[in-house]
């Protein structure tokens, strides 16, 4: 198992091709756009050695018996399920938001695990020991950091990939070669891209025979020839650029846009290649253990919020105690979808490939609250923390650096502590709840409209009806469904 | 196991000892204020012979390796007490309420389980090795419907039991004999009495060293002498004295109030008295049980409801899908509530005794959530069925008889179904929306307000202020809860 | 001006033809089932000499000029179309519930003044005249209690009346008469019809042409020939029958089925009959007051929820202050809907026959809020008053008489305050949260999906897109609605 | 009046007292940190000259029967008061966001017109005539556009202004002139100061006598010597900054602290100078027309938000009926705190100077409203706009300039309509609902905590529960509030 320093050490010899703002990344450990992600991701491959917290970042891997960290092995058990969303609550509270690099590209990996199986059991592929081979002599053996590339830039919602005026809309193949394939297209909002050794590629949605070209799924290095990374803004990137602490520096979330120009995928690392039947099967897999655990990212961002909240109040100079309800009802907020996570997957069951999968019906429901429930604490947070916090209100750190009037700043800010501490406070609320932080609690890992129409499959409509005929005795049959004409 | 036929009969031989507005019930099992919960407990002895329904009814005992009615035994793993919510809301869509005589008793039993395994070893009783036989020959031996007690008059709830100007508030130790002791007092709003053969008594509350002649906990027949039974209003409980269907005949609620007057209790049915340090320790498993499972409870009521609202659509001439949106909100408030309650669960641990408690913080939250979720699923069931289900809106079923209008009656409520079929099913949606089927969704199992108490005792305050002020740099002790004068 | 006993008499004198539980009800101003609701609208009648009170319950009639009860005058201004809210949150107030018979036929009067102006001037008939003669000589000069009854027993949704298998299901033109018209067909969910002395009856629905025969409008005497009423079910009615107080006796609600068998309206009562293209405008002003009107009724509901949850918590021995923030919410939910309401007035507009009509956008709005607001209410009642409020769990008023346990039921519920002031108060809170006292926030007025219809039909949509668009600098039609092609 | 060119160079003539990121901007109508809000309050001094905005922005001077520009006048009627809500909204249209400079100024004009003329009569103190004077010959005479200064810095929460350590914290009074008054300390998150020409200061809360020194109101010009005002960070401000649209350029927010060294104040200019007692009703007749009109401010946002949001979904290709429910939700919001705004202004009176005042119970139960009912408007318009817009998630206007990939965004951008048109409306999106655009719901105008007190002030809680106890015939006194030991 790499340490941090190994990890970073490996990532900053990686071919540059992120942009931002226009610009070129030389360095991505280095560039401040970037380097907050890598950071938080080499503290998560140091908190695997650290006895304290290597329970949560370690685990003993199925496929090799050996320790490893956590986001390289495969989850197949309820406790290894359950372990993901531990991990992503305890990254959370270190950082205050996501780590795109050992989290994606990990779910997607374990998609692909059950999908290869069902491949190679209905067709006679070899899927399911090249992705064995890969899992275990690549992502586990050389502690690999993982993007996962599920979301393709798609263009007009109403049409299918094939129907697109611009084919680059969705990721595709372009030839078949003896030794592998060569995809373009374009890959969007992809997280955790700058810290990833590898990204995780697997198609954008379940498709039908028509859309085989857009049915390819595979590994690829992040600096692969032909791939062609730019970054997304976020509220407040451009802080990342200044000195000082208008913005926190111990972890970010970075999204980006994957630009594939005819990039060759070797043989080794192509999972999937026209088999759309099993796209269904890759999307639900991914989707039932993504939803189960995103429950508890929102929960560790949550749980900082109210340790945010908590400190603003006594930064104020007003006690916990006064916020005391509303804090009861923030931490409800958390354990609801930390704990709906849980139980969807202790709900699941295990898939023939020895996948462990999360009951739908539950994960999705899941996704759903996920989508309303932390914008109620984000509002608590808000609401305790008061004006300041609410739109950022007060000068920059440049301000305050300022020699005549920076040091009123300070006299302004000082309240229940010194000014400073209370500055930082309120910056990291904001951020927390109106800027950068962010991590997409309604469309990332989807959007809940699609969650909905799983739990419209899978909830037991006619059985419900049933039921109470049944109670009353009304007679079967004869309370129907109307006919509907078209 | 008893079958259904049989448990009938057992209940039939009690003596009678409850009355309702003013009146002895002679035989609760023919009675119409009774025989409803009698008839929906009988189901469930009949479902555990039912091959369709036998792994929810019932389980190998932990105590025997018996096969036995689940609500005869110990829940000693994550599975077992999963089983008492699948048990729970399968019972709810059998009758649209709850079943008290195989619910509170049985998680009375567990929680002494566990109460007196500690006290055991703590202080050399031998109360387990008693109740261990109480349930082996008893219990589960005779397969008896149990009736917990918890709740007790109180009073007035600013004062404490031993500072109550009326003793007979709290149930309470009268007199220690050589064979047994001897308990007066009222013990109120205790579910399922009139279907139960004994009642699991518990302390109310956690008590310390004053309350000592509070801390008893036995097991005593229902028809014990010296106790006297009156079942409680429900709102629509005189349409149980009617014939026809304005209210559902396929089981109903009961709950009672039951004064102790001297009730001799035997030694060999005692397993707590005056051990007031243990007292907490009952009420916390007891709680964590109950509030996980009470997801359930309410999930299968709102299965009910979707059942109901979307039978109201048909009859009224609609589709389902018109209402999908609103329905699959529904489906999710149900999922919501069960998820969380197995996810607690599945949080939970096995305690020294054997008992699988889950895990306090999340089965907390969710009975918080418990007291509100279900009004929105109620609310929205209402909605769907329209304004003759909102205020049960349509004539008695007396006036549908009468000879010269009643046809009348049944042509207005004609629309998509026939005029019967839809009245019927309108009565259904105002007695579980705004009637009788109400099963105590706020304070059933105790109030929120407790609950949120231990959420707040549980959650990690100081954690999480530290997890934000590390992201921000604070340095420690910067911000710091202010001093309170008072 | 009638006084309240002048109005009784009135009321006993007219023929019985209202049924409930099968059989006639003789005397409505004695039988429980209808009694309760004539004495409150009797006290309203009295309320109009009450100096403390006349402010509310009278204003200057518009078309005579003398001071006239409320329910009796044209509302011709935005401070009378106020009054209407003013005088139903001060009914609520004492009654705890609504007075249908000082509502929805006033309203119903109202609408006709503005479309039979309309009618007149467009078509050249006389109804207007006739309305104020009407009006002047009956309504005011008799100091008439009016119901409105709008809703028609309707058949199958999917169906218009004409479509309707039962011509019946919809009231409708049988004759035109040279004196007078006839009419057949069922009315139903009508409220306060034992205490009105006529029925003001207008079409279900805005129709087209072919509904021509369902677009009449009318007064008719309660006990006219030919018109039979049953009296629908509440879900505590039989409490009404019952002695002592499980149930308030300060006011009811009562909703009725109206059998309207070839009934014969002399012309001098008929308001419209086939002019199809007004039947909107009816449904439209009705509307718009009755919506805008029903915030204030909900909202004096809430007060009394508020009221008895203060009086519950002392009864329980505990203070106000202990749950203020909850009280605080509901307050804010009952000033929420009365305040809409009133907004909506001061938003409206005159017609041009000198009805004030609240603005439509505005008034459906609240009545969208008036189908959910209220539950919150509800919801937080029950949770200050505790379990036994909740279920309406503690025995019967006639167990509590019982010679030998009555006195310690009393004793039970002895705790803040004695055992019978606690029990009073647990019943008024069931009977307002879950029972009879339900005036039906939901469907009551029209439901919440036509609101909806109505709120989408005023809304700006294309300006609001505009303005976005304009506020980006998106060039005009860049941005269009996809076509669709079904 | 002015038109908007002479009121831009009124403008630019200031004195440079402004700073941001620690640098002083020179000319803050051009300034991109400041231009935009100049420019929007630019705008509506040119609609105050435009025949289709006239009514709105401009009305007949209570003082002078001259038209002016509304937010120069007295509001002396209901109708003035409800145009404050109407000039609010369209403004809001105009530019998403909020227009400091003629908003809380004027509401401070008018809460001292109410407050001077109570002391003048009270006291013989001539501050109304020095108002008057001041409002007729400068305000309205010279068509200024007004800040408003209410909150102090405060320093500790848990302490008084005169116990703070920093005296600075609030703003005071230094010393008392032959011909003014002199003022030091400082005012934080005032909106609009760069586009005003004068600044209105009023105490920051009611005082008692000890805080005599802290009871000043004044009116200062915005460049008065002594006064440093630096300019807040919002969340995007680097953006304005940039080229491009990565931030809508059509106004904006602008927040300041100011910071008072020793400013002279000249008498004409004073309006208060130590009469502690009325402070209260300063702050009283300010929060209640603030508070009636915030809903408006709300509305208006939300309005644009609808707008963006369907633009949104027909730029990702699908039509407005998909998100229809959810679109009537977020109207139905709009229209909620803008209702309840102008019903609690029909509700108002009308004070004995003149000044129409809404009611303060419903003024704050609205401000509680404002600071939740717009997190759900805005978290319904993330919904429908999708992932890209949720977080900001693509690159910047700098990379779709780049030279070689710049295309490919704008072709990952294409959808239902043009890559440009969609990222823009994508931006204003996030810029609406995470950014700048954001106008301070929950603390904006006071925080809901002390609007909660003034509904808990003006609610008849007594009253309430005497209905619930009358309507049950409880004796009178039989329920008592328990007494306090403490």
């Amino acid at each position: 198992m790499m340490t941090g320093k190994e990890y970073v050490e490996s990532i900053k010899k990686m071919r540059p091709n992120i942009y931002k703002f226009g610009k070129l990344i030389e360095d991505v450990t280095t560039n401040p756009h970037t380097s907050e992600h890598v950071k938080s991701v080499a503290r998560s491959y140091d908190y695997s050695h650290n006895p304290d917290y290597a329970s949560i970042y370690t685990c003993k891997s199925a496929l090799t018996g050996k320790v490893a960290h956590r986001w390289t092995t495969l989850m197949d058990s309820m406790e290894s399920v359950r372990g993901n969303s531990d991990l992503k609550r305890h990254q959370y509270r270190q950082s205050g938001t996501c780590q795109g690099a050992t989290c994606a590209g990990w779910t997607g990996l374990n998609a692909l695990w059950s999908a290869t199986y069902a491949m190679d059991k209905d067709l006679g592929t070899n899927y399911n020991a090249r992705l064995k081979k890969f899992m275990i002599d690549e992502v586990e053996g050389k502690s690999m950091a993982l993007s996962g590339a599920i979301t393709d830039a798609k263009g007009n919602r109403a049409l299918r990939p094939s129907q697109q005026p611009n084919k680059m809309s969705n990721l595709h193949l372009v030839e078949k070669r003896s030794n592998g394939i060569v995809v373009s297209g374009y890959k969007v909002q992809i997280c955790g891209i700058a810290a990833a050794h590898m990204v995780i590629c697997v198609p954008g949605s379940g498709y039908g025979e028509s859309e085989k070209d857009f049915c390819v799924a595979f590994a690829v290095p992040r600096d692969a020839e032909g791939l062609t990374i730019v970054e997304c803004r976020t509220g407040m990137d451009r802080r990342y650029e200044e000195e000082g602490w208008d913005v926190p520096k111990n972890g970010t979330i970075t999204q980006a846009w994957l630009f594939f120009d005819k990039v060759f995928i070797p043989d080794e690392h192509v999972f999937m290649c026209g088999e759309f039947k099993y796209t269904g099967k890759i999307i639900g897999d991914f989707a039932a253990i993504y939803r189960a655990a995103i429950g508890a990212c929102v929960a560790g961002q949550g749980d900082v919020m109210i340790g945010a909240a908590i400190s603003m109040a006594r930064a104020n100079g007003l006690s916990q105690k006064t916020f005391q309800a509303t804090l009861n009802e923030m931490a409800i907020n958390n354990e609801l979808t930390y704990t709906m996570g849980i139980g969807a997957t202790a709900l699941g069951k295990q898939d023939p490939s020895g996948l462990w999968v999360p009951s739908p019906l539950q994960a999705h429901a899941n996704k759903v609250l996920v989508g309303r429930v932390p914008y109620d604490t984000k509002v608590k947070c808000i609401d305790i923390a008061g004006g300041i916090s609410e739109t950022d209100c007060f000068p920059s750190y440049a301000d305050i650096q300022h020699p005549s009037y920076g040091k009123k700043i300070l006299e302004g800010l000082t309240a229940g502590c010194d000014g400073e501490s209370r500055g930082k406070m309120s910056r990291l609320v904001t951020w927390l709840c109106n800027g950068s932080g962010i991590p997409g609690c309604m469309h990332g890992g989807g959007s809940p409209d699609g969650a909905k129409l799983v739990v419209r499959a899978f909830t037991k409509w006619e059985d419900f009806a049933k039921d109470a005929q049944r109670i009353m005795g009304v007679p079967e049959g004869a309370i129907k469904e109307p006919e509907t004409k078209k």
